[in-house]
């Protein structure tokens, strides 16, 4: 089932979506938004289908303006959005060992894994099929990323996982074409320099022609840039993370 | 046990810390420090002690700026800081119903028991002692603050506990200075017009005169501001913080 | 004609703004504007006249909130509102042997004498009076600023100007109240910890319990600092302005 | 004299400058630097030549970042620069009529007129020789910009100006390759979403893929887009520029 990254081959990220939405039911199928531009998912699948499940990995780092923009989301689209906090003892352990900023010296793998993943892999054991917004021109990582594939991350082979990524083969240019000829609602952040959002103290802005993931985990190497969510970027990571959990 | 307030009876915070770390076995009393001007009580500690047990609250909604200076507290005074975060179930199913900022709307009660009150509950429910930064000059509603007192909102008759509050009698200006004299870090925000600090969405900067209190919750009566932690100070509220919980 | 400075014998600030306006003809009498909280000033002013004088001193470094609050105040009360700006070949010269930022280095007289006393001097040769918002509680350089006074700073035997302090005897706090129980629109720097507001490098915020003066020319002594516009408030000061001039 | 527009024919930006300071005496051409990324031709220069002859249009209303950014050029390359500030008369005059804000009513022209067209023709006047950092990318008006033209909007037939713009035929991106390359110093606005950088109130931060002058007098038409250092570009412009003045 698993595509290959062809833009050539590419379906309309609205033709993905309905593709998606006529094979899960609407319970085991779920949109993954970050608070940044991965918005556009919901903006064009709330005129696709009338019950959306979104849900939004709340790390407790986020910035102030993500928290108000997911509110804004909400409100604008009508749509309930489950906000998933990572587990507090497992938070609270990490915390008194290493203190609050820990990535900035071992990696954000250890923190990702705790805040991100681990409640991301709870939610998506309820799910057949996940949506994202990942995009082949994010970074050096994705550079391979399908339109629709196996979740070989988080899905098994007792209980296969569906990833969709309907944006895949669209350039940061056309998502910011289609946020302002839509009229969708956008992270204020954006228009601060900030590119790709993600945790508070983990995003930065960048500058004039830098790279969207060069605001991202800034003292780690491009190709070690995803957070887990996208595990499967990584071949050699993949195995890693597993262990880790 | 419990104490009238009464400044003239005052005993110095220091001489209140030393008599409480003195009854208390050191896994059994802890400071509970908000990342705001309450450091003092941890620089006074650590002078008199070697094993200081200090928790933080970490609602998921802190100021950046906040997480930052718990950080170099924790560095600054080389202690082990606990952060206790919110049961992310409880989190979501309220975030779900009413959206990330419902307060506005519905008081901020609700929000403040789900991330403040249950996980504070919890770790209380290990100590026989714990020691706050109140103080009577705070609000309308602390006037009454003694400092040693029965904790009746979080003890009970068979498992009691005692509330600490070495500052009680202290004015503002009194903790300030302290902080300037002993060149004690603090929050950043307070030179940006911040006095009483919170969560990010529920704080802001006062202007030139306007009472600390007016920088919390500035939509609601000046006689509600408590968020629970000390809800002895609101008679009626007691019964009601309990009944919720 | 001076007074002395002696709370008790203070009128209300609107009776020394009446008695000055009765004595002098509209367009030799005005008054100093610093984008602060001496907007009151206007405020009770233009409850007493028609026609308003009001001048700014406009050192080309004002932070861009005092342009706007500048702005907001003249479309509030429909008052022109002149802007003085410095010898621009004056500036230069300064400018282009020392940078932009020697007043950290060689003190403050130096560039307020160029962008402030300069254009003001030239202001106050078209004037008989000018009223000013300095109280006795700013500085301990104002202790003894009386409500009207001859101004030898600026006037001379043959030409004398009177300086007019209707504010002299209130406090920061009754400033305060005013302008809130009167809802007169004021500086939004003031909601952010600044209280004393001048040239944007050389002010700054104060943190809880500092005094007002702290945020201006902080590296400085408490002793010098007058920029030079009140400069009899300096006994010794006089003297070498005048020789600068 | 004036070349065409073309990259095809374009000569290096460092031997159009050594060009340029071969032909002029030292004290007769000057680089006009606006506190943005034309740095990038003090840096080209600096390395050229001893003597350099820097001048930047002090509005009186630039963002304090730039003020600071300026003196930081100044002090890296130990390089003289003049700030030319406005006529004091002429600011008060239109602010007195029109307020701190006209050019949102009345459009850009007349404010620009009096706080940069006036100094820089009076600057002009003592040159032979001028150099700026347009380039052709920069907007609609600037696609014919050469390498090297005689300036008919500041020159005359008595006393000929040549207008040197090395960078004319540089990308945006080329400009912040050299920046990173050579690790010039650069207004740290660049790092807030900014782009191009004039006044404070006339500047914003562009949104992801906005192009540059979407930050530069956003409620006017993109092609009017020109302050009148470069009126030579708006063909119908030119001769209004001139009357105005």
């Amino acid at each position: 089932m698993t595509q290959t990254a062809d833009s050539a081959n590419d379906r309309s990220p609205q033709a993905v979506l309905e593709d998606a939405f006529s094979r899960f039911a609407p319970d085991r199928i779920a949109i993954s938004f970050s608070g940044a531009e991965d918005v556009v998912l919901i903006d064009m699948a709330a005129q696709l289908v009338d019950e959306l499940q979104v849900f939004s990995l709340d790390t407790g780092r986020l910035h102030p303006e993500t928290y108000t923009f997911i509110e804004q989301v909400r409100e604008h689209y009508g749509v309930d959005i489950e906000v998933l906090m990572p587990d507090p003892e497992e938070v609270n352990e990490m915390v008194r060992k290493k203190g609050l900023f820990s990535f900035y010296r071992d990696g954000h793998q250890e923190c990702c894994a705790i805040r991100k993943i681990q409640p991301l892999r709870k939610k998506l054991a309820t799910l057949d099929a996940w949506i994202t917004g990942q995009r082949r021109d994010q970074s050096v990582t994705r550079t391979e990323v399908p339109q629709w594939q196996d979740d070989q991350a988080f899905g098994t082979a007792e209980r296969p996982l569906v990833k969709v990524n309907p944006l895949a083969g669209w350039s940061s240019a056309q998502v910011w074409q289609y946020i302002r000829n839509e009229q969708v609602p956008y992270n204020p952040l954006h228009d601060r320099g900030f590119l790709s959002i993600g945790c508070e103290p983990c995003t930065r802005a960048v500058g004039p022609h830098e790279h969207e993931r060069a605001g991202r985990w800034w003292w780690e190497e491009a190709t070690r840039k995803e957070c887990g969510l996208h595990a499967e970027n990584l071949a050699a990571e993949t195995q890693s993370v597993r262990i880790i959990e």
